[in-house]
């Protein structure tokens, strides 16, 4: 079977299960005070040009989501999110879980925005009866988003002006930030996203790692007592180093920013094959996830073969599928499904 | 410096990383129902000796105890627990975050007998008040436990019973379980285990595994739709191969065990060596953890050299400490300490 | 200043005064277990046709959905509400505080569609990602609705039958349950109401009663200890008679309904004068909300002699405000707004 | 029957009911904002001598203990309480329903002492694994306590300095307060209270009213968005009023405190009489409730012909019993009962 339904089916990159062999059996610190950990960190504030930031290690994208909402609101607020995020759709009601609601907006192609956020908050501050709704207290985005748009740096600031003056924090979640930032059309680096944004995280396990997610506060806005608030959550490894270790590697000759683009360049590639084998895309992009619509009788026998993600009914006789490609994508393997396509 | 403080101060196990490396590049299916999974789950009921049990990996121990209790106890539960358990004292209120309280019982060395669980049962149920009380809903023991002392086999049959008679789970946190069971006074085995609760899980992050632990039901007592309650805490992994892969490389040729017993060997000879030179036990115990009493002063000039857990204080002079060793516990570390020591 | 903003402006009936000061003396045990509660209890059972009905009182509407939902809802779950739904929009997030997500979908008219639900269920579980999403465990409906709009019997009964294919209750919020039953328009009776859904709430707050919310669940199926549950959510009056006692005398005599339909005549006449008047009706209704467009200078003026709810923006220069009567209103008050309208 | 059970048996004051009465054709504002709240709060604020005091009416104890607890908290925080208090044993887990930890310390006659909660505290914090706990934030005591016992001026004062000299609020359950303070005993006024704390609640549902308790902020501490977070808890009333009213009522001309005082009067009269007749006492108190040891024998005779409330069991063969008056209580009752037993 060839993979392409998505951008975790593979282990890790050699040089972070080599970093992680090699350093097995140095004794370190628990709870992500090890030499690692705090390496680590430091490259990647490095790597954001930001001395200051703070950093912490979490394991998974919907851990880290509940774990960021649920610390930096306030008790009487629920988040901002288009009605496709992530923590709207496909995380099983983790932020509602531990009690806070999700304010969905219209989304476009994935994204929100400015424009909507602004009058969001305009209309629930004008409306009298608004100390008995919820409070908008935090604006989350995916970037890419989850149709594999991303925001370029105008919209991404605008939307970060809207927040500033509501005093709300704008939060990124980075599940796929590598994929985002290598983007031929992304006019963002590391550092912009860290200016333009009061919390995001570096997404790992879908660029190179086994897991992890780094979450990096930008604006001396760590809540009280985070570590404890991670512990709560359940979300606090006693063997931190596991994270420590694998972001060292990412962030060691940018590797993690090249591998992300090596992702492009297979996606790019596979994207350019599919055009000329005439199919239409669901959505215009240039990220590592491809959606395009199939007939279902040709994605019948396609999935004799390949694994693919549906991801909707597009009409009667056609479906929407993903085929992503990730760090460990072989050219070869793309040959060999555009030969089946 | 030498590190005695805890179980969780190295990576992984050699075998446990050469499986993560060797089964790096094989793609497989998403969030554990990868092929490493399935067969680490039909090692591990063959290991239990029960076909029908149905596991699930989780990332954490306080993650796992949070899931397990959340998902199993009736919205007008609690559970009961040791004052000293895990779950009622360090785990930064996982428990009651997520709605639930622990009704706590003294204990003994760490231990909670069946007879002080029966007299809760039966005492709360006698006062007519207990509408308005929560309700005892299952009863959590750890094992080893937190002194790191073990239930012997009638010990742990009789509460069992005692939780039979209440129709309420008996749950298990084994997050050293190895260790326990290894214990030269241990009359139980992992199949003794499986049979004499109805829920328990393998820790394995402290023995051998950068993380993980499998928790097993044993009663066709699963939550509905266990897998999105897990994903709601946050703590379904994308790639739950990580997962898979250590618990298959553990179960394999019984290396769980193996490691187990040498690092309970390691903890003997530390043990004796202790012994001879005249320290004091603060529990008496046969697994991985030595709980002694130390002069303040010579704690001082110790961790000058060795990493080690203040316990708690045991007199004005005098402090209890934590020793433990590991999988990885080196017999020459051992003897550097005791020369220091 | 006249009162037209609302329906709980007033304090309650002259009848359930005079029973709770005649009562007031008599020596009863508490928590809702004393004869007032069981005598009314006894009399909503004849009022709706069900003997075997189980009612519990609670004191408010935000208050009654939060405890009947958390305790209906299995742990995967969320509700599914219309967009408008009270739950969805003015209730500060209490069904999401207490860990449930509420599901939108469309309305007309504050109304959801039978179609529309299926159609959701339908969706939901052809979707191969649903494990990672909440599960819809529950209708809600409003009746009548936030807009003052009604279900009709044909309606309701295909909502029900929807629920019942798929297993999930189907749950009326009727805080102005007497102001839609009695509608000139309805079809339905209480007796309807009690067939046609699983649990359901007969308002008094809006209806007669100083406070007070009667949870009746009609299928057997009443949570396990839900008075526990009742108690968790701080929602168990000690004095419980207070509740028993009012809602003892809006059930003598059909004062209930008697009172309900003398606020639909005044809003009727309301209504005539308005449409005289030549006023807009924002929606097409006959319960006790009335909404019209007005145009914004004008509004101004009203509202320096009356008070009224200001509903939403119509356009630059008009608005949407809502007039209510209750059982309180005075016809002379009604000629009195009408002159200054 | 006779009813000594409890404090919570009759409606409410006749001076009460009588200004529900009269107020109720008056129209006026929902949600706490009408004329009676405002005068209510007025009055009370007169009462404790502090004209900033901002001040919220909730309907019942574990209500208010749940918004108040829930809402002043850090995420990171738990509660000390006493192992006897109301919020550690008979609100159903409330607390912890929505996410906070009760933190139980040792009791003497129901109080705990300032000794206890500053070493609480101190190990607490000297403590090197406290990140991974819950933290101390809050410091509960109810006056009076559960068994009827009171803090003396310089208890109260004491407790108070270790809550500032630690940074967090000292909280009093005072659902009996008018019986703490007539207490003969008491060298503790309103004023006193108001002063040695930081949020205080006025109980009236045991003391004169139908429902309703005042939440007392005397340090300009109210949570952000108060209302919003009453609202969340389900326990904001759209007919406020009923609350206000009735406070309206008991802040006149110090009938909280007349009735207060009469109540213990009777308790006076009430313990002298068994006294008399040689029945012992389980603790010394005078304030209300009475607790005695009993013959089982005995006891089931008296439950014939008077309702009391079983506290405990005392020996094999006796029962610790509550009788309690309240401002309802008949000299004829007790003589009568007096009588009987």
């Amino acid at each position: 079977m060839l993979y392409f339904s998505n951008d975790y089916s593979y282990g890790a990159h050699p040089e972070v299960l080599k970093h992680l062999t090699e350093t097995s059996m140095v004794a370190a610190a628990g709870y992500g005070e090890d030499i690692f950990c705090i390496r680590a960190k430091e490259k990647i504030r490095e790597a954001i040009g930001n001395e200051k930031a703070e950093i912490f290690f979490l394991t998974g994208g919907t851990q880290t989501n509940q774990v960021v909402i649920n610390s930096l609101l306030q008790k009487h607020q629920g988040v901002i999110s288009a009605h496709t995020g992530h923590i709207a759709t496909h995380e099983a009601g983790a932020i509602e879980f531990t009690g806070n609601k999700v304010l969905p907006i219209r989304h476009n192609g994935g994204k929100i925005s400015s424009a909507d956020v602004k009058d969001y908050l305009e209309t629930f501050y004008n409306d009298e009866n608004h100390p008995h709704m919820v409070y908008p207290g935090m604006v989350y985005i995916s970037f890419p988003s989850e149709y594999g748009t991303i925001y370029y740096k105008d919209e991404l600031a605008s939307l970060h002006n809207v927040c500033k003056q509501y005093q709300i924090p704008l939060y990124i979640d980075g599940a796929r930030l590598g994929y985002g930032l290598m983007a031929q059309d992304s006019d963002l680096t590391l550092k912009d996203i860290a200016e333009n944004c009061d919390v995001f995280y570096i997404g790992a396990t879908k660029v190179g790692a086994l897991c992890g997610e780094a979450v990096v506060f930008t604006k001396s806005n760590v809540p009280d007592c985070f570590i404890t608030l991670i512990k709560k959550h359940g979300a606090l490894l006693s063997k931190g180093r596991l994270l420590g270790v694998q972001f060292e590697a990412l962030f060691t000759d940018e590797l993690y920013l090249k591998i992300s683009r090596q992702a492009l360049e297979r996606a790019s590639y596979l994207r350019k094959g599919l055009k000329e084998k005439g199919y239409r895309f669901f959505v215009e992009n240039m990220t590592n996830q491809i959606f395009i619509i199939i007939d279902n009788e040709k994605l019948k026998q396609l999935q004799k073969k390949v694994v693919v993600s549906f991801w909707e009914k597009y009409d009667a006789r056609h479906s929407v599928i993903r085929l992503a490609t990730c760090w460990a994508t072989e050219k070869e393997d793309i040959d060999e499904l555009l030969k089946i396509m």
